[in-house]
C-alpha cells in the first residue's frame, strides 16, 4: 500500500467507558437490553452510575478502541472525535495520546459534557452498553482535518456516528477527503440495532463509498434481512467489497470477490468481558491490510487481538499486541 | 439431474455395529483411541465384547448408513457390500431391505464372518470404533453390479475401503462403471487416520476420479497437511471439485469454484452419540444433489440429518427424515 504518515485515521464518538459488573437480574430491573448498545440521556446515565458501587473508568469509543489496538500492534494511528473540556474529556485525550495515537480534535468549551457509556458486564462475559453521546455528536465539519485523512492509508468510520443527524456532514466531508486522496474507506456496522436504524443508508454506502466493511454475524443478517447467515453472506459477497465478518466462537470469515478465508477463533480463550471484541478484531485486520499482509493473515491478527481483549475487563489491549502477534508467528 | 432408477448407489463395508456406553477410563484401560476408527482382529473383537454388559446390535457401516439416511429422506438407494452367511449377515441384509434399500450382494458361504464394529460411546457423545472387517473386505470385482451403478445418479464410496488391498479392484471397477454411464462419483474421507494412511491415493483420486468429496475439518486438514483449516480449505477449493466439509458445532462449508456456502449447525441439539453424524450429513447432501436442490439446501439437509442422528444412540435415523425436512421447509 502507498506509504503514508498514518496507517489508519479513525473517526468516531469520543466516549469514556464506565464499566461495572452486573448480573442478569440487574439488567432486568433497570430495563437494559442485554448485548446491545442503547442510547440514554444524561439523567439516566447518572441514575445508573448511582446504582453502581465499583466502576472502572477508561477511555473507550468503538473507533477509538480500534486505533488504540492498532497502536498496540505497532501501527501508526490517528483519531478524530470530540470531547468536552471537562475532567472526563481530559482523561480521554491524555489516555489516547499516552499510547502513541495522534489526537488533536479541540475539546468543546460549551455544549454537552463528554460522552460516556455505562457498560454492564454480566458473568457470561456479555456486555450491555448504555451510552450518553454528549459532546461527541457535536463534532462538525470544522473538526475534520482533511490533511490528516489524506495522510492516512485508511479512513475508518463507526456506524454509531449515524445516530446523530448533525454528524453526517462531518462524516461526508471525511469520506470525500479520503476519496480525493485515493485512500481506502473502512466502516464498521457497530451494532445490530444500529443497522436496523440505518439499513438503507448503510447498504447504499457499502455499494458506493466503502471499500472495507466490518460486521458481526448478527449485524450482517440484520443488514440484508435474511433468515440465515449463508444468505446474508451471499448478499455481501455480491457487493465485491472486502468484508471481515466475526462469528464469535466460530471465528471469522473474510472475503472479497472469489477469495474467501475461514479463520478459526483462537483456542482456549476464557471469556471475561466481550467489550471491544469487534473493535480489536478491526484493529488487527486493518493493521494487516495497511501493511499488505494479505486477507488470511489480517483475519488472524484480528482474531488474536479480539481474543486478548475478551480475556480481561476493558475494551483495549492489556498487553502489547505486537509481542503477542510476533509470538504467534503473524508478524 | 438425468433420471435414473436410483439416486445413490453406496459401496462400502457391510458392518454390524455393537454399541455400548463406556467412560474415558474404559478407553484408557483397553488402549482405545478416542474418536477414531481402529481396525482390530476377531480375537480382540470378542475380548472387547466380553467386557460389555449392555450392547445394542444394529446394521451399520458408513456408506450403508448414508444410504439408510437417503431412504429415510424418501430417496431411492442401493447398497453394495459383502456379509457372511451367518446370523449377523442375515440381520444386516434384513435390516437394509426393510427400510426400502435395494441390497442384493450375495452373502459369502466361506471365508471370514460378517464384519462388526464395537462402538464405545462416552458421556460426551464421542464415539470410538473398533472394527473387525471380516467378510466385508472380501468383496471382489464379481460383486460389482455395473448395471446397478449405471442406473444410479451418484456412486458413493467410503474411504474405509482403502484399508483392504483386495478391495481396490472392486472399487476401480465401480468407478469405471459410473464414469462410463456419465454418473457422478462421490467419496467420503471417512476418518483422519484413514486419510493419513492413504493420503497420496486420496489426493490423486480427488483430482482425477471424484466429483463430490465429503470430509470433516480434521480429515481436510490431514488430507492437505496444513497447520490450520483455512489453508486446507484453500487447497480443496483449488481442485474445483464439489466439497461438503463438516465442522461439528460450526456447521458445514460447502463449496465448488467460486461458490461458497456457510451452513450453520442446527441450534439446540443435545449430543448423545456422534456415531453416524458424517454418514447422515452425506445422506442429506446427496439427496439434495440428486434432486437438484442446490448446494445451500443440500448442505442444510445434511445438517438436519446429522442433528437428528447425534441426538440418540445409533448411526441411523430414529424418525423419518423426510417429515423433519418438510417441517424445516427444506423439502
Amino acid at each position: 500500500m502507498t506509504s503514508a504518515r498514518f496507517d489508519v485515521a479513525g473517526l468516531g464518538n469520543a466516549i469514556v467507558d464506565v464499566i461495572a459488573k452486573a448480573d442478569d437480574a440487574y439488567l432486568i430491573r433497570h430495563g437494559i437490553a442485554k448485548g446491545a448498545m442503547t442510547l440514554i440521556d444524561p439523567h439516566r446515565a447518572k441514575l445508573l452510575e448511582d446504582t453502581l458501587a465499583d466502576t472502572t473508568i477508561v477511555p473507550g469509543g468503538s473507533a477509538a478502541n480500534t486505533i488504540a489496538g492498532l497502536a498496540s500492534l505497532g501501527g501508526q494511528g490517528a483519531f478524530i472525535g470530540r470531547v468536552h473540556d471537562d475532567w472526563l474529556g481530559e482523561g480521554f485525550a491524555a489516555g489516547t495520546r499516552r499510547i502513541g495515537v495522534h489526537y488533536d480534535t479541540p475539546a468543546a468549551k460549551d455544549g454537552a459534557s463528554t460522552a460516556r457509556s455505562v457498560i454492564l458486564v454480566t458473568p457470561d462475559g456479555e456486555r450491555s452498553m448504555n451510552t450518553y453521546l454528549g459532546a461527541s455528536v457535536e463534532l462538525d465539519e470544522g473538526d475534520i482535518d482533511e490533511e490528516l485523512i489524506a495522510a492516512s492509508k485508511i479512513l475508518f468510520i463507526e456506524g454509531y456516528l449515524w445516530d446523530s443527524e448533525t454528524l453526517k456532514g462531518a462524516v461526508r466531508k471525511a469520506i470525500r477527503a479520503a476519496r480525493a486522496a485515493n485512500r481506502l474507506v473502512a466502516f464498521t456496522c457497530s451494532d445490530a440495532f444500529c443497522v436496523g436504524r440505518f439499513r438503507p443508508d448503510f447498504i447504499d454506502l457499502i455499494e458506493n463509498d466503502f471499500d472495507i466493511v466490518f460486521a458481526n454475524q448478527d449485524e450482517l443478517v440484520s443488514l440484508y434481512e435474511t433468515s440465515n447467515f449463508d444468505d446474508a453472506f451471499q448478499n455481501a459477497r455480491a457487493t465485491g467489497k472486502l468484508f471481515a465478518v466475526t462469528r464469535s466462537e466460530k471465528g471469522a470469515v473474510v472475503f472479497q470477490g472469489s477469495a474467501v478465508h475461514l479463520i478459526d477463533a483462537m483456542p482456549d480463550v476464557q471469556v471475561v468481558d466481550t467489550t471491544g471484541a469487534g473493535d480489536q478484531f478491526a484493529a488487527g485486520f486493518l493493521y494487516g491490510v495497511a501493511h499488505d499482509l494479505g486477507m488470511a493473515t489480517s483475519g488472524r491478527l484480528g482474531c488474536l487481538a479480539a481474543a486478548e481483549v475478551i480475556s480481561h475487563i476493558g475494551p483495549r489491549p492489556a498487553v502489547p499486541l505486537h509481542g503477542l502477534a510476533k509470538s504467534a508467528g503473524l508478524l
